[in-house]
């Protein structure tokens, strides 16, 4: 079902180039409505939110229902799975817990002469979390994105996410934004909800920063904000990239690929192995699994257009491929995979051994799923605790300390033709 | 000279408004300009950008003599001065110094049952840095954007800076790189320089991240590429705040006021004070320095036009209007400082005390002068080491750990309607 190809073959070159190419899709006339959508919000505020909504989501939307009611969440807590409850509860004790790791203290300095210096460490104020609705309303990502904020302690969460055409919202979405600790949810999406938190409106309190996923104008709306306010990463298409040895179960390992497949047409699912034989069995396995599975369409798209099994001579060379892919997940499927570790360089989650499957990472064990896609491992990192905070240096010199490097200070000032700053050591001196 | 005005008055509501407003430029056709230029070197390479090179900055400039030679940075050390060379060593000594204490450990913790969690830190691998030509090239600004990066471990760091009309580069820039750890610089400017960094051309490599300031053609072509390369924050014009009670000397005031102003006429420096008489005298103050300084225009406008003395009742009035203007420098001159530190919120630099002058930070004391500007410091940070680094997440589970939650996760996979999702976890069960 997935080609096989040699590492260094040709077709094996032009299909990693071709990786890389995945990511970057054209966007033209798309960016013209955004920015039409996000001139309009700006000055016409909620009136302009609500004729977006009601055109795109839900006529039934106004400016009185635009805010979830706390009895709209205790209807959906009497409306959900109560298996589906516990295991979220899990899932935001685990991820909390992770997080919470993550937290950093404000520090503080002594030098000589009585100099302090240090950097203070606060949580952001407000917060906006975008949620898809639909077929990609997903409450894993409420946890994913709320808990961290809530973890770095931001006092205000707000969320936003499209109605369904009858007014209301999933309520998978409404419990986990609960539990996640969401304080305000609102009824919108699109481009026109990133605007709304972006810019404030009458209902929406301007945020300092917005995350979460969305479609490409809700992408777009989110890069065009971007100063104004702060942005998550930019997005693109997901991917997984499994590194395994001769003894790695193909069965296992097809059906992890299928489950990074199953996301989306654009979703690359790629298997590096030193073993031609484990991977006509992986295909096998493959044809086999996907009988069973409820998007084989955009599983086989994704397998036949962007996935590949890469044959490679040693784990070496598959650990030099995936630094060069950065992959967003990485399983290494191998004898001793914690000897691995050290030599990944560029990855979103790595996935240790062959009972921990991506999904596991997707929603139950702690580390964030919101990872850096389509090869931006090499410099964007997981969503964590440090998206959510910010930093301010201080700088505390007594009258001796400053008069030491005084001279300094008025050399490079005036070396840079700046006399004003070199006169504000000067005055003091005088 | 400065307009002084009631916090609580309608004039001082006003003002404080069109602080905000400052910030928000249009920048129509010259985004179309800067797209050009961008295709035009991915397209194109080498060629394109010294198509633009020699047009913009240097006829002299070639691909052979693109990248500076290790002699002409010997050159430039027997150029400059030595006091200036021995300044600009001790602030990259402190600023190291400062940057150091900002590394953060990967780590590691294990959970029940044997599950490892961990997240692991590492420097990006290429880095480049922007430093403008001109009268706004600043060696200072060298030291704070490459010095971070080399604390942090990066072990490629690309500088790109115009050149003059000679094709020589400032003398002072040479060796303010070479001390700060530049391992390449390259003769070239605008926005061709950072489509070179982020697309890759013949003689540049591709890097992870671009930072460093520049025009507004710099700004966008960063802006634009941002995604397929990281870059630092959008820095907007630059402004102090001076919160002063009425025992702080006018004459130091005034002076770091203008310090701030002569960076730009678009920069804005506010006093806010309890003393109306302290604000007078300042006015006198600035009268009586400002004739010794270069730059009178440029102050003289930024102080018309975007700046202000505020009055205010209280020093916690003062403090809740730093927190709302959230200022790139705030100067806390007052009985007792360090006192008040706990109350900022929002700030790019705090400095304590009136002998913590602005240009202290901005050469000597160590902590980054590449800080939020424009209000942005509610959500943006100093330049620092985080800057330089990505994270990794990792997860390993044993088989009887999975079996704990395995129908925790198949749960949630199930109600997001991710049967693929699922099926990785039960494959491992049958």
């Amino acid at each position: 079902m997935i080609k096989i190809v040699y590492g260094n073959s040709e077709e094996g070159k032009a299909y990693l180039e071709s990786l890389r190419e995945r990511a970057e899709q054209v966007q033209g006339e798309v960016i013209k409505t955004v920015d039409n959508i996000l001139e309009d919000i700006k000055a016409n505020g909620d009136e302009a939110v609500l004729k977006y909504t009601q055109k795109f989501d839900s006529d039934k939307v106004t400016k009185e229902n635009l805010v979830v009611t706390r009895s709209e969440i205790e209807e959906a807590y009497n409306k959900v799975d109560k298996e589906f409850l516990e295991a979220i509860k899990l899932s935001k004790e685990n991820v909390l817990d992770f997080h919470e790791r993550q937290k950093r203290n404000s520090w503080i300095t002594t030098k000589e002469q009585g100099v302090i210096l240090g950097q203070t460490i606060r949580p952001l104020e407000k917060v906006g979390i975008y949620v898809p609705g639909g077929t990609a309303a997903y409450p894993s990502s409420v946890i994913m994105n709320a808990v961290p904020a809530k973890a770095a302690g931001v006092p205000n969460i707000f969320m936003v996410t499209p109605p369904s055409k009858d007014g209301t919202i999933n309520p998978n979405i409404l419990v986990a934004a609960d539990i996640a600790g969401v304080d305000t949810i609102y009824k919108m999406g699109g481009a026109q909800a990133v605007a709304a938190l972006a810019f404030g409106t009458e209902t929406v309190q301007k945020v300092d920063k917005i995350v979460g996923p969305g479609n490409i104008f809700v992408a777009l709306a989110k890069k065009s904000v971007y100063g104004q306010v702060d942005i998550d990463m930019i997005a693109g298409p997901s991917e997984i990239l499994i590194v395994a040895d001769e003894n790695a179960n193909p069965s296992f390992l097809a059906a992890d690929l299928m489950s990074q497949a199953e996301h989306d047409k654009l979703a690359s699912a790629v298997l590096v192995t030193t073993s031609k034989e484990l991977a006509e069995k992986v295909n096998v396995e493959i044809e086999n699994q996907i009988k069973e599975l409820s998007r084989p369409e955009i599983i086989k798209a994704s397998l036949t257009d962007y996935s590949a099994i890469i044959l490679v001579d040693s784990i070496d060379e598959a650990v030099e491929m995936a630094n060069n892919i950065a992959p967003e997940h990485l399983e290494l499927v191998v004898e001793n995979p914690f000897e691995v570790l050290g030599e990944i360089k560029n990855a979103g989650s790595v996935f240790l051994g062959e009972y921990s499957p991506e999904p596991l990472g997707d929603y139950i064990a702690g580390p964030n799923h919101v990872l850096p896609t389509s090869g931006t491992a090499r410099f964007f990192s997981p969503l964590s605790v440090d998206d959510f905070i910010k930093k301010s240096s201080y700088i505390y010199y007594p009258k001796t300390a400053l008069a030491g490097v005084k001279d300094q200070i008025v050399k490079i000032a005036e070396t840079e033709g700046l006399t004003a700053h070199a006169n504000s050591i000067k005055v003091r001196f005088k």
